[in-house]
């Protein structure tokens, strides 16, 4: 409009190819720069004894900026050294077989002047893989890599030093989903009264002792989906965007990538311990789904539920036989695919969990009434369930939905909420889990849904709803005499870039016939006012903080940094999420424009994006996130670190530090105790009978698309949330 | 364009003007619903002894919603009663004369169609002030005020129960002003190395043993500007935007408003504690202004100076000499009027503090020169002082700057940085207050500066400076082996919304001819890639974490929910701060275009802004900020507390605390002891010998414009910052 900008087209992109070996942006491998990769890669931390998986990658690229002969190297090697030992073959030092080879290519662009010149780079790829391996002696380790004869690779791992006590019996761990400081803020502000800069009341959260905030980037973007976050968090490793428990490599299985166990496996490994996962999202969602799915991609859903029931068995791992409560949405995981279930193997999941003893739920009234000794498998709807919004003051909305979780159409609209959820969780698994204590994983998962689509209401709905349910899950704690040996964490896998700024004047708004006179609505500093969410209005919600009035004349300007098109008319939507970006007819699928529906309330203002016209919603952001800690251990998590330091404080706290006994008698440590033989650095040498040894049938075997060469997968997306 | 709005005009209007009394953005006085109004108003807390004004105002409007006779009551009383003890008129309470009474009037739009319509209600006032009186007892208070016969304005106090134990001899506090998590996880981002997803190195910041997080409303509004928010950290008394050291009345005098202590005239009244103010500001501004300043008008620049050599001299209050040391910009507020001076009086502000005894310095090397026990004045520029970027990497950008402290006109351009302040600042500090411990505020003012007006490179450097100067502070703090007596604190008054969401490839956004194919260029999840910023270029500053590379191909994509119209390239401004917002000839002055010139780099992308077009750049947001607590009582700082409770902390931990003697010998605890009578509750009764007593000269009698009716002041503006 005011520039005029310098087309330079082919020329320059010529120009930069010589370059794009640094490019940042669109990379070959991310966690590796060279041409000779081993994962675990550099400067990756470990818990002593936790399960790894090790590949080595040779990498020949036949075009591109980085071309080769086009021929890896086959004659690799790798070896591991504890610091000031003697450096091994992988395979001796743990005593394994050597892997077979195994090679594949893939393709990728080097940046977008390549992708729109459809000029990918091909990259033929030599590779072995070391499975299920273990490290048990705190301390630094050098895994080092030669190939083409003299080159290195060389990655630093570190096993931490942590002492084997257990210090809680029992892990709440609740994760509002791309919530962000910014937004518990604007939660209060809308959820709590305040007289004279003086709030009558806080959140739960705000009551917490202990702070600290977590970096939530990925290993090798410094922005991260839920599906990496989620693992960095269980499992103390940061992997690549949607990744879920294993690093990435580069090879078409999403099966067969390097995995890593987490907190769940080796809790529930070491010392019995119950598993709870309790999510509003479909349950195969990635935050619940990285407690046991080892894959590359969290768009295999249906394999994802069956990691939750059978644990992973294409590959020699963990035992493991299902939590003690699965809850959420997701039905058609579970469904029969006779009426539309898109399932692992085509199976009935619901039959599935039935035959393994699971008492299934379907909704609220159920769950109220099942008993508390049982598991159960409580699936409340298709998709992602209810908004607490819809549940709670539009419920009209929950009418036509068709979610009902058996999949056949009817509505889901006697859904439970987070709190009643997360509530009989805690009753069933402490009822079941006796000595062994528990590990319970609560998600208040559309937070983040609905900051994707902007609808912000909704979003901060989620947020109280979240804080509610962890004010009465404090309260039931208490009455069940387990609040002072239960850990209680509050955290979030990422952010979006959200903040409130001022306040709008939605009457004025409307009354302006033009987007520059409406902007004048918008009430900055002394104008913002007090907010009007809590002060007027009649809706009431039990003893509960939440707005009694969700649409006065003055709302919160409030908006992100990354945005599709839109039109803002800061109002509550009445009749569902909102969706902010729609196709146009006569224009590409990818090509998104602000949705002419979406000012129901009539007047807003229209704005263009910041991100690709391909976006339809936000994009998560780069902030660090916060944890609340209370309980056992809050010690440990006050102050800066980086989200793999959660999974190593909550890992220390339940004492799964698997460190060798220092001569004095065992691992007889906290609630359950245990003993046991093990034998340092071997390979499956822990002395305990795994049904699965040795290298399993790949379970994806022949899958259509997987095995062909080329790396340009398609991930599955549902409704494109990350 | 999607959407037809309805444009209600004057019809709406006029049916709305009847609910205005609860609208929320325009208020009559903010922190009174009521037409009887006592401040401090209810909900409020004290440090036990600090000092505050009592005024109570009976409104009476004669036109607007409210209207009445127009005639306010003049036969109000106001009692207080100690809970459980007996009321008593405030005159009797305090053992003080009863004060004059005071009529004014003042106006004020209902909303914005009244202000669009010039339609002001106009409302009469009488008054009367109580001026400096203390409570000592811990405990609750109630204030009634009477009024029009009948109708009652209750008011609870609340004087903290605080041990009256120092623990600290120093503090040293860091203001990142308008720091957000946000902006400190993308400043470690471009600051600092990372490898596989793990920093090789962290910000100072980061290693703080505590974390807490403040909320910075106002006392009447959800957004604070900075002079209120640094108010409420300094005096634990929230307050209205524009306000100083007080709580804002509605009387025409900008002087006159009900004051209340701050922790530096408390910590140098109690033990004759230094003190230190340090800023990259100009040095009348908001933050450093707070400590000393007790005024409605943040825009009384040269007032505010007057008052940190000489406290408040037109009423009672306490007694004050100076700061040690005053580093900062802002010569105009120093300068004689004969060379273009703004300052109080029309008075040579530099001779005052020179004839005061203070060593005065004008540059860097002079400052690094000067000794170090000497009272020390260091006036380094005109305005705001250079941005470290300007300073460290685009040099150029200080020719001609025409900010010599002398005010001569030629250019500051050898201006010291935050940290060679602050390290000065400490020695001086260090060498002169001995026993007596010391209390050093540190800005980085310009991290809010540049994100005003949306400059990201700018901003993050000040912050990066920040946490330079923060562990080099506390390297040279356990040099001088204070260390471990010295609480340090870093936080801010208020964010903005900003946050990073991905990458931008600047190469392909040049190379695009339209807006929505230059959107391409984002890079998210997968694609944000690493940062560039510190992984390639040259740039080395010493031993410290900046970029090396300001300039990189991928940069960051990010921005604000609050922003005027604007141009996007996501490149650094090598020419100096950013202006992203202009008018455009033929436009009203208040009518903010994109700057046509804000894409030096070429190739922006064009957006239109989610503010007023008066705004020519971004807002303050809600969101908590951070408090990052290191040193003696760094346990208090924790978990997520009101912005007035940092003072509460800071006051406890320095033995701020005046509660009565419990039978055990006075206070002579911590650094320097003290021993003193002191009659409870009563008027200027603390036995010392104060210069001014009784109401003194108001300072600023019948300047023109401030003792007319009507309450539409203009605030005087520096650039428009907040």
């Amino acid at each position: 409009m005011y520039f005029s900008s310098s087309p330079l087209g082919v020329a320059l992109a010529s120009t930069l190819l010589a370059a794009v070996a640094q490019a940042q942006t669109y990379q070959r491998f991310g966690t590796c720069p060279t041409l000779g990769c081993v994962i675990p890669p550099d400067q990756q931390d470990f818990l002593a004894g936790q399960y790894f998986d090790i590949r080595v990658e040779i990498h020949a690229p036949i075009n591109g900026s980085e071309a080769t002969n086009g021929v890896p190297d086959e004659n690799f090697s790798l070896t591991i050294a504890k610091a000031g030992g003697r450096a091994k073959t992988v395979s001796e030092y743990f005593e394994s077989e050597e892997p077979e080879l195994e090679t594949w290519d893939f393709s990728y662009y080097e940046d977008l002047f390549a992708e729109d010149a459809d000029t990918p780079s091909v990259v033929n790829v030599a590779s072995k893989a070391w499975r299920r391996v273990a490290l048990y002696e705190p301390g630094d380790y050098v895994a080092t890599l030669t190939y083409n004869g003299t080159e290195q690779t060389v990655a630093h791992w570190h096993v931490r030093d942590i002492e084997h006590v257990r210090k809680t019996k029992n892990v709440l761990l609740f994760i509002g989903d791309g919530m962000t400081t910014n937004m518990i803020t604007a939660a209060r502000l809308i959820g709590h009264k305040s007289i004279n800069g003086r709030y009558q009341s806080t959140m739960a959260m705000d009551k917490f002792p202990v702070l600290g905030h977590q970096m939530t980037h990925s290993i090798d973007t410094f922005i991260t989906d839920s599906a990496n976050s989620a693992t960095a968090l269980y499992s103390g490793h940061k992997s690549t965007v949607n990744a879920l428990g294993v690093y990435a490599d580069t090879s078409p299985d999403p099966f067969d990538d390097p995995k890593f166990e987490s907190v769940a496996e080796i809790f529930h490994r070491m010392y019995g311990g119950h598993i709870g996962l309790v999510s509003t999202a479909f349950i195969a969602d990635a935050t619940p789904a990285a407690f046991t799915a080892h894959t590359r991609d969290r768009g295999e859903y249906g394999a994802v539920i069956d990691s939750m029931i059978h644990g992973t068995i294409n590959y020699t791992w963990t035992n493991w036989d299902g939590p003690d409560v699965i809850f959420g949405g997701g039905a058609e995981n579970f469904c029969s695919p006779e009426v539309g279930g898109e399932t692992y193997m085509d199976l009935d999941y619901y039959q599935i969990f039935a035959d393994a003893g699971y008492n299934l739920v379907y909704n609220a009234t159920a769950l109220e009434a099942t008993p508390s000794d049982e598991k159960t498998l409580g699936i409340f709807s298709v998709g992602n369930m209810a908004k607490w919004l819809d549940r709670n003051v539009y419920k009209d909305n929950l009418n036509g939905n068709e979610a009902a979780p058996n999949c056949e159409g009817g509505d889901a609209n006697n859904q439970p909420g987070l709190k009643e959820m997360t509530l009989k969780a805690i009753d069933i698994l402490n009822s079941r889990a006796g000595d062994k204590g528990w590990f319970i994983m609560s998600e208040a998962a559309s937070v983040d849904k609905m900051m994707h689509v902007l609808d912000y209401d909704r979003a901060l709905g989620e947020l109280l709803e979240l804080d509610d349910t962890i004010k009465h899950s404090i309260e039931h704690l208490k009455e069940l005499d387990v609040f002072k040996e239960t850990l209680i964490l509050v955290t979030a896998d990422h952010g979006h870039g959200f903040d409130v700024f001022g306040s709008v004047d939605t009457h004025y708004l409307k009354a302006q016939d033009n987007d520059r006179d409406k902007r004048r609505a918008v009430g900055q500093y002394e104008k913002s006012g007090h907010s009007q969410y809590i002060n007027t209005g009649e809706l009431r919600y039990s003893d509960s903080n939440f707005p009694s009035n969700w649409d006065p004349r003055y709302t919160l300007a409030q908006g992100f940094g990354a945005n599709p098109d839109r039109v803002e008319d800061y109002q509550v939507n009445k009749d569902g999420p909102r969706v902010p970006a729609t196709n146009i007819t006569g224009f590409d699928e990818d090509d998104y424009f602000a949705n002419p529906e979406d000012s129901p309330n009539g007047g807003g203002i229209t704005y263009n994006g910041t991100l690709p016209v391909s976006a339809d919603q936000g994009v998560h952001s780069l902030t660090d996130v916060t944890v609340f800690a209370m309980g056992p251990c809050q010690e440990l998590f006050g102050g800066v670190y980086n989200s793999i330091d959660v999974f190593f404080k909550m890992a220390e706290c339940l004492g799964l530090s698997d460190v060798p006994d220092k001569g004095h008698g065992g691992h007889g440590h906290g609630w359950g105790g245990k003993g046991k033989g093990r034998n340092w650095g071997k390979v499956g040498g822990d002395g305990k009978g795994y049904e699965h040894y040795g290298e399993g049938k790949p379970r994806y075997g022949g899958k259509g698309g997987w095995n062909q060469g080329g790396r340009k997968r398609e991930f599955k997306k549902r409704n494109g949330y990350h």
